[in-house]
């Protein structure tokens, strides 16, 4: 996914910023968009995360692959159809076999933050079927991504 | 997913019914179920009838996959939650390379049909990458479940 | 939604035609994106549809509002992430109590058509609870964006 | 949506469990169920627990609602299809104006606990549009719900 260069303020610093359209569907009964879609939303910006920092490439080449721990979201405001969304994510901190990632989303309709969120991802050796260290290029480039 | 014995009298003939709570997250804007939700109805009933007669296994075996060539839907009645449904199908001929899936979608709280629709199944050979005859196994639990 | 210049070829003629970006958590197990998601989009175009012949606001205004009676989607080519589709609609009859429209789907990375589908959309008085004539200013606006 | 009286005891103690089917379509690209299906079986739980205290028939009533505040999930096991699971909630505190709930999924495939989450539940008061103290028969059928 194409990242948009024109994104709003309270996303700058973040590496992965993606910019979607709200579609109607997303909303439900009462008439917002259901909290399903906040976290379809975090994981498209997960998954262009984890395609910037080779974990896409290290599950083709060695079945190390990242699953998702746990996540959460806090709802700031409701959102709507229409609108345009801003989802960024970026890695806070790192340990040895999991990064957390934090997830901020905007809408642009409202010019403001509408949620904020957060996620955890193990690597996981899928061969071995048990968790496993980061792969270190995927550390060195969250490392690149980031500025640590 | 196990069948119900309690099906509705509309459903008596088909080979295969599922019965499915309704969830408050699957209506819309408009309080009603949307209608992608229907097709997803659908695609349960599909995929236990692929299970059925042994196409998910002819996947497994020799890559021989069932690809939905097309799909419609005739809406009756809106659903709401809650309610439970139930949703049947039963093939309703067959090509040499296809059949054509019917389903019929029942809503337990009115007593009526909300929904039906039908589904070309086209077997693919994934190895080769082009299109193939069903296999004969397929074929003949086909002939089987539909009394042919 | 606002409304992309830089359409494909296919979709010229079309009134109406979205751009959205294919989300990864879209595709199904066969890591197609899934039946129901192509329902989605279709869905997304006929709403922007609504809004534009004054559907939407019918609604509103007389509690007039549109009813999807049938839909059919014909699946011509399978969809993976990452790719970015346009999904246009355009109304090809309209009767007293009804239009039909019909959807195209394009697929930016292939180039190519991925799916065509028809919708049937009935006016429905919402204060009478019964099927109704087109709104004339409805009426109008079709036949104003079709060019009849 | 009926209760399942043969819940897991994982869940006992629970005022609201349902039991729910797995669906096919329920699965991503990784052939595990997405993990926004995890929060849509959250959802149908709480949407229950809020019929049972009375929230749903307070918005009918006086316009006050239950607005999702923030909600988090922990994911334990995988799940796949075909599988049933049960989702349980129950409130763990109330405040002046919130209350956080529990929620906890059991697959009855493992026979194990497969996620936990929480949410926190704040009263909305929609014609005067603020946060506003949870209803009296709210917060008494919680207690009662909770044997607090």
């Amino acid at each position: 996914m194409p990242q948009d260069d024109r994104i709003h303020p309270s996303l700058a610093g973040f590496p992965v910023a993606l910019t979607l359209p709200v579609q109607w569907g997303e909303m439900d009964a009462y008439g917002h968009l259901n909290n399903t879609v906040f976290f379809r939303y975090f994981e498209s910006a997960r998954v262009e995360y984890l395609a910037r920092c080779g974990f896409l490439e290290a599950y083709e080449r060695d079945r190390i692959g990242a699953i998702l721990h746990s996540t959460t979201c806090r709802f700031r405001r409701a959102l709507v159809y229409p609108d345009t969304v801003q989802v960024a994510t970026r890695a806070s901190s790192a340990e040895e076999d999991r990064f957390t990632m934090e997830y901020l989303l905007v809408s642009l309709a409202a010019g403001a933050i509408a949620a904020e969120g957060t996620g955890i991802v193990v690597a996981y050796d899928y061969r071995a079927d048990r968790k496993t260290a980061l792969p270190k290029d995927v550390r060195r480039l969250i490392t690149e991504l980031e500025g640590w």
